[in-house]
């Protein structure tokens, strides 16, 4: 057995019940999401920390076709001295990189479906043995506490990666390789055939990263186009550039252990405002984009480049519906979880607040108790909120202050291990439903608008009408009545967007689960695809038939 | 049960059936391709050419929102008299058409998966119940013989229609109704969601025919729309009308049959030239575009529908490399065949024939005389050839001559039963491998040139060339070389093009099998799509998720 046989062997199980529960969809993980020394020994910690201590500073051990000179564009949120350098990929190099690019593929096409599927587990389940280094890699670019960074940045993104390969290995086996095809004729011979069919990678693919959620935002399409069988250049923010650094060397490596070209995976940094993104993403070699960030570039992506397959991810406006409960603080104790997570920098984090005017005063108190009860310990509220990840967040809430009146203020919160961490409470607006130039365009970061409506019925219609016109990724509603529930069930499918009923314990809308919730519909104008459906993978690529007599 | 029920019930098994048969890939047919009477009995004939003579200069009986008095824009090849006349859709009324269209999108979207694919299928076996009525239709717009337009216009487009409708089935039953998901949590109870999955349709779908196959091309995207839950608006090329018209109001009676609203299939008859598929394209409700025809208007669409999944198939330029054979005079029958079938009036015909200097003479002397064989008695001449689809290919046949060196010329050949036919043999011309202005762009219909190259090396490099610059649909090669057929096989993948090796009997480049052979890789220039694989359907569709606690 050789090597690439070998691996296929141990991998091939994994993968068949990744497949699987991509149609069960049940709960399914393949990663473990706690940090816990039970689980990984008691020196793993240690020794991710001081594996992540020893990139910084430094040059990153990573050789990129095309780039010139060196860029350390990072700056850690929690105010650590960062430095790290990277192969500076400008314009001018971006021919030199494609080609390198280009030339790994036929040797990765010719591999095929099962070993390439299975060189992806491999890259994951090493990214996975390295998670306490990505871990602190994630905390220290995005500004993500470092329990959050190690499970939404490492073992979620791992899974969505996995998923990502699922989907697409299953959608490439669904071809067989060959087929004898005999048609009956009348009373002579057969016509017959024999027929092959070669899956084909579509092309050079780029992965546009972005601040917040590097690998789990990145992971799904860069999986999906190297499974494909896709080269893969993957164009981080500059901001947040370690972790898929550390993503790129890993498959690299991978690759090259293999016996394939580490080219098919390259890392391409640039200083902040280059326009790498925009060089790499009009060039006709590139056949497939994943793009995560503002809906202006997004957009714009969508209407020029149109050789490639685009794939977007931007912004929205997301909704919760409060009509009524039976357990106002549990309610109220989700939501301020939703709220408070990660300072609400993520897509998923509810930004409206729908509320009937007679409910609305109850619902801001046991909203402001919740907050002051998850967030009133330091300790416990840095774990919950990290940092802000720029002066762009920062300045956004500190503008937002005069976007309505102010129900609950933003409270600093000092970090002791950490002081120069900006952490933030959510600031709490109230406003009327007449002031959706207020609300209802995206104010990413913690801020929230309680809307006062008339009554359910305006905050349905409201609902409907921001999810069809700015786009959401999450929506939530609280109802005791099943009428108000179906309506909004209707409202759902109707806007395209996905709903979270009732959540009022440790479920909270803005987190999803592999292989099991989807991540963004396609459906609305926040995003024209979802992690991970069918549509995600199949045109990632081509097949080409053979035929001939026989 | 209920009706819906009981067409569900009905349909299902051959539902299975088509669907494994997508993935087995082997020879498999739902209609039948023979207008023997012997399947349809003695009466269908003519029942079915009096039931087309009926339609002839009346106004067809559809209704069509927003359409304000009617327009008959048809004129048959073939000379008989046919205004027909359908409701006249112009620019004024597209406001009301997709208003009518949107309407009927959420019973539609309601009733599911399995009952849409159950009426589509339904649909598909009415349309090949009156298939003698349709090839009359589709012979008298688009100039082929009858018992071609019965084939390719009827059975073989069926079979098409059903094999989008197997793969929009197979792909929206991957996703289950629902699940309940049960997330273990250390020793507490696990977290226990019930989630449901609800397919939303994408939105508005128009269909954009095309002259030479309104319903084998135009049947796919139509199916697989429908299936999929989006209303479909079908804009037939204005010349090729009725068998679409057909199509959509047998469509529109079974939709209402089974109580759902009939315009969820529309038609939109323009006169030539008005710009109504612009029109169309551009509107945001427009959600899918499924077009066939000029690479220029298809690379329009690409470019500027940027709210829709444009799916193209546009020009090409298909080559046959031939460098040996063990059977010349079988090789050149069966390219005889392909380049006079329907006067080459497919996307699939070969047009570019690369032949080394020192087999040239000798080539084009065995296809010469395979054309004189074939083509030699009008009878037979004109059951093979059809006629000339309008002036613009008559036009471009006659320009051609000056495009080389006349190795083989076009002869008319006179029509029996229909005088006013233009039928005309193949001209085959000569030319070097230097003319590429001349044999490189693509000469819809009876044109080929036999390109001289140095040698075999040379065929293969312009092939490649050819097919990955300008485009192609087929490929073709003759080799008794191991190594040359080897070489091909790499650039047919590389170059993304289906290639047919050594065809010498009654299987031809020009031809494909649905359920078995891709039309179309999607892989090069002269499609962004391919008839069928799942890249094709899954698109079409959205996917909207609801969980709730418990």
């Amino acid at each position: 057995m050789t090597d690439v046989e070998q691996l296929v062997a141990t991998h091939r199980p994994l993968l068949e019940e990744a497949v699987a529960a991509t149609r069960k969809r049940g709960y399914w993980s393949a990663f473990p999401e706690s940090p816990s020394t039970k689980v990984w020994g008691d020196e793993a910690p240690a020794a991710g920390k001081a594996a992540f201590d020893g990139l910084l500073g430094k040059e990153f051990a990573i050789a990129t076709a095309g780039a010139t000179g060196t860029v350390a564009p990072e700056h850690s949120p929690y105010g650590i001295d960062f430095d790290v350098h990277y192969p500076h990929m400008t314009a001018s190099g971006v021919d030199e990189l494609i080609r390198a690019a280009s030339a790994a593929m036929p040797a990765w096409r010719d591999a095929g479906p099962l070993t390439r599927a299975a060189v992806c587990v491999e890259i994951l389940q090493r990214l996975n043995a390295r998670n306490f280094e990505l871990a602190h890699a994630v905390m220290h670019t995005t500004g993500q506490s470092f329990v959050m960074a190690f499970q939404a940045g490492g073992a979620h993104a791992l899974d969505r990666g996995l998923e990502a390969v699922a989907y697409t290995y299953d959608a490439m086996a669904a071809v067989p390789a060959s087929v004898a095809w005999e048609k009956p004729r009348g009373r002579g011979e057969p016509q017959r055939l024999t027929k092959t069919y070669t899956i084909a990678p579509r092309g050079v693919a780029l992965v546009i990263g972005c601040t917040t959620f590097p690998t789990w935002n990145g992971f799904p399409g860069l999986f999906a186009s190297l499974c494909a069988g896709n080269p893969v250049i993957v164009k981080p923010h500059p901001h947040a550039v370690l972790p898929l650094a550390l993503t790129v060397s890993v498959a690299r490596a991978v690759l090259a252990e293999y016996g394939f070209d580490d080219n098919l995976v390259s890392l391409a940094v640039e200083s902040e405002g280059e326009g790498l993104a925009s060089a790499l993403a009009l060039r006709p070699e590139v056949r497939v984009i994943d793009f995560t960030g503002s809906s202006e570039y997004g957009n714009w992506l969508e209407s020029n480049a149109h050789q490639a397959l685009v794939f977007t991810e931007k912004s929205g406006v997301n909704t919760v519906v409060f009509d009524s409960t039976d357990d106002a603080s549990a309610a109220a104790a989700n939501l301020a979880y939703s709220l408070s997570l990660y300072s609400g920098q993520m897509c998923t984090t509810p930004q409206v607040l729908l509320v009937p005017s007679s409910e609305i005063d109850s619902f801001v108190d046991a909203l402001s108790s919740a907050l002051e009860s998850l967030l009133g310990e330091p300790a416990r509220a840095v774990a919950m909120l990290g940092a802000l990840v720029d002066d762009r967040v920062a300045d956004r809430l500190a503008a937002a202050e005069s976007l309505g009146k102010v129900a609950i203020a933003s409270k600093p919160v000092s970090h002791n291990e950490f002081p120069a961490a900006r952490v933030r409470t959510p600031l709490v607006l109230r406003v009327t439903s007449s002031d959706i130039d207020a609300f209802g365009a995206e104010c990413f970061g913690p801020v929230a608008f309680v809307v006062e409506t008339r009554d359910t019925a305006e905050s349905l219609e409201l609902w409907r009408m921001l999810t069809t016109t700015r786009g959401a990724l999450t929506a939530s509603v609280y109802s005791t009545d099943p009428a108000v529930l179906d309506e909004a069930s209707r409202i759902a499918v109707d806007a395209g967007v996905s709903l979270s009923v009732n959540l009022t314990a440790d479920v909270y809308v803005n987190q999803t689960s592999a292989f099991s919730d989807f991540h963004a519909t396609g459906a609305n104008p926040a995003a024209n695809a979802s992690l991970t459906d069918a549509a995600f993978v199949t045109g990632r690529f081509r097949v080409v038939e053979i035929r001939r007599p026989g």
